[in-house]
């Protein structure tokens, strides 16, 4: 709001050279640390000089917050009054909330960009004789009818929309047209976004619908709005203040979302609390959905499966028991009383320990279908989460998921989803696809994929997620034979299914730009738009983004966008190469550690994983093991059951090898491990001096930040390269490899950092 | 950032209104609850319509992040051009960070609100022949010495600064000087504050100094990021990511700090962990102490007195052991080596269950001297909390650190200060100031106000606290005599102590707008110019704020500052009325719980304090009671002691009377009490009208916000009366008076409300 945000940069820049001309005094000398305690703030030698954040805020007009959002003025001024004369003025009867919406979002947006306020035109009247260049916004049914006479009426899914340049005699004019409201929203936000990222309008004839109908995000927000595996601060829902105190941030959430088609939101965490279906939350809850539905989006909530006693006051949670289906029932009728458009329950059931079916001897199946059949009145869906693994079953708990719910295909209701990880362990770097898809041709199918980096290097890391989701999407199932794409799945057109999409775990926070690490937004973004269209290309996407965030200059957007689609393979390297997985350290899993073994239930070991000996490395998940590939179809069970077929990116993941195995490139096993542990962290310092390069074309406090961050990226990916090869050279007992770093301290200096306030775990008071 | 953030209000209000007129049909209905489960949002009847979060932000830029230092262009034409003449040009060589900070500010500041760039001349060579109205800013000794000739040398004060407007010849030009940087840099935000809220600076010559040594932040901030008592969010203190990441909004804190003229800050809680010790942390704290000091603010820890146990391997803390006195004199030294201006230990000891000397056997005054030892070589300060009661003395609590500390007066070292609560419980809507005030001659003290509001209705009520610091402060304790205010222990003069200050516990938290509600801006603010004078005027302050934070129209200014004055005398009123305290819900503090009794120890439970029975009501803290009252000053004793001199606003605070005890107005003691809530209440509506009446005079965020916030502090001021009211009924057995609105629920709906997941206490995944 201040006069000074809008000043030209330069001046700023002089003042900041100036500054770091004179401040060196204040500079804190970097120097060896004289501490005994280990702590990963000893390897702290990589980093920028350390004084920034004293000028970060010449005037503090925080960077971030408007996300993708930024509809800055076009610097290119003839491309500017291109657009300026393809739209002169705008027709547009806002009609109802959304409809409000709409013709804020471009009155508002185009005339930011164009730097020219949108002229708005009454009546349909006048304007047969009005002006070339009207943008006519409207849902089919209201398009003024001179327009529908000049155009073939179109075929516009629900949610799709068309933006159509059109000849009305000499003149041309652009339609914005849709079947229903919300895809007058998405056409908005895409017509908007084609502005804001140069692309020409002139002849312009877009169709576009989501692939989808369900394109979620699940955020694990606690009601005291800690966030489980959350690295952005907190929840943004503030239960307390909930319903009187409507936080603005809850429309800006919902807004964004809108602008890449996302349409539902569970915001409650998986491990769920009871007490959010009381009547007071419900209230609270309404607040936010009342916020939500002129975005198109629909509110679900978590149901803990237990709270039939925890808060209905019966002895028992027994499926079957018809006391238990009474109370689902009139508490569904609760819920819809307040909140005729709630999308349903999310449900994390017999896992980890969460309360479910199975505890009174029944399946997920009929815990399942009971809540079905309790919102099926009301149009409402079950989702169930098919991450699942037996507290007793010793077998692979790779293979757990699929061997509960394969046999149990076309048992599921209607309105029953399934939610499957899009890995069979747990959100990894890289994992194989889960073997559920496609295996389950009569069941509605929702892929979950994490958005927040719990795996990933929280929210320090630069690591571009589109690029993994889609290597996940545009993997071959087979199961109907070649071309059985998890996009397929996706979309329900493997098995022409009606209901399915994809779910997001939330990144975002109370941190000011939503998603801590600025970059974080470009996975929220590409989140969405590859729900809505699994087959997106992940460099389209990113460079969208790039466009939309940080302009449009050239070099700017090359440079940027080739350092995300290598971040991806980086994070895999440094962290878990050649199929390695889950050696993170316990319970925050921050950091590197593969020695863990002290947990009572194996699979909560990263030895469990590694299975490293003297003699090799790896989990054998081949018939002579435990056979995991035997779940995925003769294609990928052949190809991934023989070493010498087996993808490289997977060879620890299902096979055992030896020290010496000889690798593709001639490099034995250990070598090769060493050397992409290097390679990983060569290309993140590559990624932070190509980002230095680029100092002075972007916004200087997302720069510093970022710079910053990367810093970090990279002496943890040296932590990783030092913890992991120290600990396996106990095994291997082998030199490290020619080219590969050596490692900084001694294994037990690793082994001993203790980080017992990383974020994203129970808080604890001391 | 946005072009559109820069637009004029009027199309943003067309459209708001536009949307109101369209919207209708997305308004949840209001209509009364069905449920049964008994809950605050149950009694919500009263506030504004809730789909205003719809349209929260057409463009998202969040409000209230550069507090009162937004620095907006002046509209008042003739006013601008009389600054521009007075300032056409400023001469100044940035010294140093400090250095920079004042040039980055004036540059920008000035420029901003006179929307002109302000001219930077360079050499003092030929600065005689200069334009008139020259700013020149410098430390005395280097002020250009044609100005030096000029102005006869002042006498300034440490942190003191000198702005004068001087005549060389024809010229007049206006000179900013002080004898060291933290001068400098205060006399700067004070002159952009003058221009700010158009104060003349024709003539100026305004000598100014801090009346106290120490202006101190306690920030209750736990390792984890949760804040004990924090309802703005949570710690913007990102212990994880520290030392390498250096959010740009440390400096922003410091930034705000500063132009209040805070001079240190303890960043950790009271409550401490031993962790903050151990290296690690110290270079995390470390990356803060830089950022802070170039803007003149010392930082601080919390020192957790068992530390050499936790963290140092030893068996004992005990304070006169040498292995301890060895253990903290090597970690001063430790702190001292990476932050050679530290602070000091902030100390909570035996207190609440914090570990102490009184564990050893020893006294607090062995545990601080030996503290003190530690750190006097490099010149830090113990600051000692006397909040303290014992566990076992079943004696008046409010007695408790009078008896302990008044008799070690003048036998604590230098370096001690005491930090005393501003009165005898705990930070309650109204207390008598604490009787240690002024009764100890040789004892440094603080004195200790809560800026956060435990007790005062969180963040969603609107309660100017310094008017309440002001009472405190203007309290005269007759220690020396009439005129030995608390202020004049606070600013040392009255045993003229080189030592001594204000420390203030923060309510800042990761809220974008710092703090919650927009009006604890003004807390933090005001807390900052009295810890700088305390003899400053509370509505002086209010006004001030106003014009800094929403302009200076008139019509805003007189309004707001009315509001903001009766804001105070609201909240006793119903809270806490004719002296009640401490009859709050336990644990979490919010709402009423003065039927609360089911604690282990008497003075944790509200029945202790009110004393309810069938005869009357309140504490006797009289010859006949506890006699507290002799802990005062005779004077004070006296007037207290006697129901008939006593002010009623401590009636209940000293006495217990008969519920038909007639007060000065003719009521009874029981119809007062009643009266007193409903007055409360009916303040309040006046407040949330008054505030709806300057819709669109302020920026709409902003309105929007606290109009929310005041109707849900009209639904708690109700819920006060009712539930004490109910409660306190069953005692009286009498009618509720006349004028007294009826209550809502019957008692046992009150009793039964329950918040497990209010802010500020340790939070609970389930």
């Amino acid at each position: 709001m201040k006069f000074t945000s809008i000043r030209p940069a330069p001046p700023v820049f002089t003042l900041l050279i100036l500054f770091f001309l004179f401040s060196g005094q204040v500079l804190p000398k970097p120097g060896a640390s004289d501490s005994r305690e280990p702590h990963l703030a000893d390897t702290a030698r990589c980093l920028p000089e350390p004084n920034r954040a004293v000028v970060a805020s010449p005037n503090p007009i925080p960077w971030g917050y408007d996300l993708w959002l930024n509809f800055e003025p076009l610097d290119d001024a003839r491309l500017k009054d291109a657009y300026r004369e393809a739209i002169t003025g705008m027709y547009m009867e806002p009609v109802g909330a959304t409809g409000q919406i709409v013709y804020r979002e471009l009155t508002e947006g185009l005339g930011s960009m164009l730097e020219r306020p949108l002229e708005s035109l009454p009546a349909p009247a006048g304007m047969k004789s009005a002006e070339a260049g009207l943008l006519l916004v409207a849902t089919w049914d209201r398009l003024p009818r001179f327009i529908r006479e000049i155009m073939d009426r179109p075929e516009i899914p629900a949610e799709g929309f068309l933006i159509r340049q059109v000849r009305a005699g000499e003149k041309k004019h652009l339609v914005l047209t849709s079947a229903d409201d919300a895809g007058l929203l998405y056409g908005a936000y895409r017509l908007l976004r084609l502005v804001q990222t140069h692309q020409p309008l002139d002849g312009i004839d877009l169709l576009d619908a989501p692939k989808t109908k369900l394109r979620m995000l699940n955020h694990w927000d606690n009601l005291d709005r800690t966030v489980e595996r959350g690295y952005a601060g907190f929840s943004i829902f503030n239960w307390h203040t909930l319903p009187e105190l409507r936080d603005p941030r809850y429309a800006d959430y919902a807004r964004a979302n809108a602008s890449v088609g996302i349409n539902a939101t569970a915001v409650t965490n998986v491990n769920s609390n009871a007490l959010v279906l009381t009547a007071p939350y419900i209230r609270k809850a309404k607040a936010l959905a009342d916020i939500f539905r002129p975005y198109g989006i629909r509110l679900y909530l978590t149901a803990r499966f237990s709270a039939p006693m925890e808060i209905g006051g019966l002895e028992t949670a027994d499926p079957l028991d018809p006391r238990v289906i009474a109370w689902w029932a009139a508490k569904a009728g609760e819920l819809y009383a307040e909140i005729p458009d709630f999308g349903g329950f999310l449900v994390k059931a017999n896992s980890e320990g969460q309360p479910g079916p199975q505890n009174y001897g029944r399946s997920h199946r009929e815990g399942a279908n009971m809540l079905a059949d309790a919102l099926a009145p009301y149009g409402g869906n079950v989702i169930w989460r098919a991450f699942v693994y037996s507290e007793e079953d010793p077998d692979d708990r790779a293979k757990q998921a699929y061997t509960e719910f394969a046999p149990e295909d076309g048992k599921f209701r209607e309105n029953v989803l399934l939610q499957v990880k899009n890995g069979p362990i747990d959100f990894q770097p890289r994992e194989p696809v889960h073997p559920l898809f496609g295996a389950m041709p009569e069941t509605p199918m929702l892929a979950e994929f994490q958005i927040t980096k719990e795996y990933l290097g929280f929210a320090t890391h630069l690591v571009y997620l589109p690029r993994l989701f889609e290597e996940v999407l545009q993997t071959d199932t087979y199961r109907e034979g070649p071309g059985s794409t998890v996009a397929r799945v996706v979309d329900g057109s493997l098995h022409d299914k009606p209901l399915s999409g994809m779910a997001g775990v939330a990144n975002i926070g109370t941190d000011i730009n939503w998603t801590g690490h600025p970059f974080g937004q470009a996975d929220w973004y590409g989140f969405g738009r590859l729900a809505w269209d699994p087959n997106l290309d992940s460099g389209d996407i990113a460079e969208e983004w790039i466009r939309a965030t940080f302009g449009n200059n050239p070099v700017v957007v090359s440079r940027v966008q080739a350092l995300m689609m290598r971040s991806r393979e980086a994070v895999v390297n440094y962290m878990t190469p050649l199929g390695l997985h889950h050696i993170f350290d316990s319970s925050h899993h921050y950091g590197p550690g593969p020695w863990v073994d002290e947990h009572s239930r194996p699979e909560w070991n990263p030895v469990y994983y590694h299975q490293a000996d003297s003699l090799g490395i790896g989990f054998d998940r081949t018939s002579t093991g435990s056979n995991a590939v035997a779940q995925y179809a003769p294609e990928l069970a052949e190809r991934y059951g023989d070493p010498a077929t087996c993808p490289e990116e997977f060879l620890l993941w299902f096979h055992h090898l030896p020290w010496d195995y000889k690798l593709r490139d001639g490099h034995t096993l250990w070598e090769g491990l060493g050397l992409k542990y290097q390679e990983g962290i060569d290309t993140v310092s590559g990624m932070l001096s190509d980002w230095q390069g680029l100092k002075g074309l972007l916004p200087d406090a997302a720069y510093r930040d970022v710079e910053m961050r990367l810093g970090i990226q990279l002496q943890e990916a040296r932590w990783w390269k030092d913890a992991c090869m120290l600990y396996f050279q106990t095994f291997s007992g082998r030199e490290f490899p020619e080219g590969m770093e050596p490692p900084a301290h001694p294994l037990n200096y690793y082994k001993n950092l203790k980080f017992p306030y990383a974020p994203g775990i129970r808080p604890q008071w001391d």
